[in-house]
């Protein structure tokens, strides 16, 4: 029994520290609460751990997502204006709110002709993760090495593809480079699974009413109209919680681009607003990507091609007797990367629940998918020896695997290989439930 | 009365020599044939004559098309397969027929995933020509030098634009690239003409008869059928000569391939059926991009935003006091390169008439844009002198345009931006026609 409340007790002071912990991290970095529109953050990287003796990298096995973007609906950048515009007429608007206006019909301006492209910002988060791939493991680019880099066919994702793979052919020219974007990779680039899809769709009402019960524009409305009664008259209030998640889409994504990057607006929401957004947008993407028995624990499954071509490209690097295997890069997006954390059980995101309520304390994708997120898994080998290690990189940071390891970070490639064929054994293909 | 005779005699025997030139072309080389389909031709190129004493290259402004790739429609693959199929029911192929059927299928089961994008060889086709550029220009591309990239947004331009500036970047580790393919280009990238397109519909009939009075199926239903009485009973003439246009097509196009170069399947054509297929295809695009009467003169100038595109950066590059302006190159394709050449008179393109009977023998477009096709205008300045110095190249040879000059193959770029800012002046907005 007393074991009993010391679990409980500590339980509940964890989850408390792990939401303790993503208010600190907001209130010190508004802008991750940006979650799948964060800018990747590449300013402080740590080094990497070094290899246990005698061991050299020859392989990478990468999948990254496009970097930081335009919003893709041109309705995020409209709505709030729309709405702003409605007090503007009727002369109800603060300064503030005024001010806002203002800014927002700059961004919509120029983002006319670039929904759902690559920005600036974007271009360099990639040119600077292949400028550290090159130099944290400079022996994967040997001279004739391959570098095998394909991407979805979407333009942002070609364009991440683009930027990365020229630092790597300015830093050595020797390189193979072949670059792809085809229709016929995408079976495991971005899979279209219809299971996936209805599992997810019989959640969406769930989802609603999460957005509902948390988000609340009220105190919104009041930074931005000067009278609450025109307020109550004029706006309705289901219509002022969409605007609400569309502004924080359009105020997060700001630090896509240098030409709004240092232009604030998180003034707007309160710290208790923040948090709520994000937490509204956290459960969503848990039921669009997460492992949890609500959607059969089927919808990360959706991107087992995906993880049998990583399996199949270290295979032919690990046996292949070639004095350099290179890399292999597949560029797409946070749609897929995300689950394929999941699937992988990268840093935990296989975490299961049917708790949606108290999901945020446990499971948060801000840690997993900002623009640019990537997952790169860097092989090591020594002469003289078979045992391949391998070593889990997530935003370059290195990441954990739930798989038994006696060289941490680095792990045995077999045994997380084998924990992978078993992962993948695990689901049978489960038909669409429509 | 004499001179009138000299002058007949002397156009009919041009027009002869004209016409065996294009003849002997094709025996020479077949797969000029395949005009937009025929592989880059890069394996002999001229030198550049050297610039007048001082001068030095500065900037190249540039629009080149994609690489070689798939054919665009899976019916181009299908359709001769489809009737070769029936015949190989009825027992009635020959064992060339066989043959055939058993390479067409190949070629359609290869395409998979694949169609209308780039090919091994188009990816090589750029790599090549960025490296000439490089070698032949080496002071374009300083270090600092801005290389600006964009593409419009269809893939293989994308990746030739990715092949192209991968080789620049390896060559020289400091240019300043910046990549783009945005909807926001696409007004001079390749714009979407409703006046061209209403123009060229009207001419669609005329078309459709040149294919009907030119293009004649016997011969190769003889070389791929054995019983020519069942030929008769069983396919329409006018499937026939659908299917003969699809397959010399897909035989056009394997020069795309380096799994199919080396497979030769033009023993199906005649030479006069080469040449007449050739033809009507050199007709469709004469009225698809030429300055035609037929179409008011009006067709080539969908390209009008692009060449203000190519005089705006060439005002930029030559009134900037920037070191090294760099390159601006433009990725896109033959049914923009080619009209472009119209409307600039590159190489004669703006050959005007109205008689497409005889229009073989004095305008003829494998001369223009074969897959990678490229426009590079290289400026070239002396210190101490204004006086900006033109060098226009057509797919890296020399080229002329309609315009005076004492110093050729270069032009004095103010005489070459003068006429073309008269030529843009002489065509009003013309409104469809519909």
């Amino acid at each position: 029994m007393r074991r009993f409340f010391i679990i409980v007790a500590v339980a509940v002071l964890g989850a408390l520290a792990l939401q303790a912990g993503v208010r600190d991290d907001f209130k010190a970095h508004p802008k991750m609460s940006a979650n799948n529109y964060q800018a990747y953050p590449d300013t402080v990287l740590p080094a990497i751990t070094a290899a246990p003796e005698g061991y050299e990298p020859f392989f990478i096995n990468h999948y990254g997502r496009h970097g930081s973007r335009w919003l893709i609906h041109e309705k995020s950048y409209t709505r709030p204006i729309d709405m702003l515009e409605k007090g503007e007429r009727d002369g109800k608007l603060t300064r503030r709110g005024a001010e806002v206006l203002a800014i927002l019909r700059e961004v919509h301006d120029a983002s006319k002709g670039r929904l759902g492209e690559l920005s600036d910002i974007g271009a360099e988060q990639h040119q600077g993760i292949a400028r550290r791939m090159y130099q944290n493991f400079p022996q994967v680019f040997k001279d004739g090495a391959p570098v095998v880099a394909r991407s979805t066919v979407v333009i942002r994702c070609i364009l991440s593809m683009q930027n990365e793979v020229d630092v790597l052919a300015s830093l050595n020219p020797r390189l193979k480079i072949t670059t792809d974007a085809s229709e016929a990779t995408m079976y495991y680039m971005n899979y279209s699974d219809s299971v996936a899809r209805t599992l997810r769709a019989s959640m969406q009402e769930n989802i609603d009413m999460c957005r509902d019960k948390w988000v609340n524009p009220k105190g919104l409305l009041k930074k931005l109209f000067s009278d609450q009664r025109w307020v109550k008259a004029n706006i309705d209030e289901g219509e002022a919680r969409t605007m609400m998640v569309n502004l924080f889409e359009v105020v997060g994504n700001m630090q896509s681009h240098h030409q709004f990057e240092n232009v604030d607006l998180y003034d707007l929401f309160s710290a208790e607003d923040i948090y709520s957004l994000w937490r509204y947008n956290n459960a969503f993407w848990y039921i669009r990507s997460g492992e949890t028995p609500l959607t059969q624990c089927r919808v990360d499954y959706m991107e087992a091609n995906l993880l049998r071509n990583f399996i199949e490209d270290a295979d032919k690097a690990t046996t292949d007797d070639a004095p350099a295997p290179g890399a292999s890069l597949r560029f797409g997006h946070e749609s897929v990367v995300l689950p394929l954390c999941c699937l992988m059980g990268l840093n935990g995101a296989d975490y299961r629940t049917t708790d949606l309520g108290n999901l945020d304390k446990y499971w948060q994708t801000y840690k997993f998918f900002p623009m640019a997120a990537n997952i790169q898994f860097v092989y090591f080998r020594k002469a003289g020896s078979d045992d391949i290690l391998m070593l889990p990189l997530l935003n370059e940071h290195e990441a954990t695997l739930p798989v038994q390891t006696d060289v941490a970070p680095y792990y045995h490639w077999s045994d997380v290989r084998d924990y992978f064929i078993d992962k993948l054994s695990r689901q049978p293909i489960i038909p669409p439930t429509k």
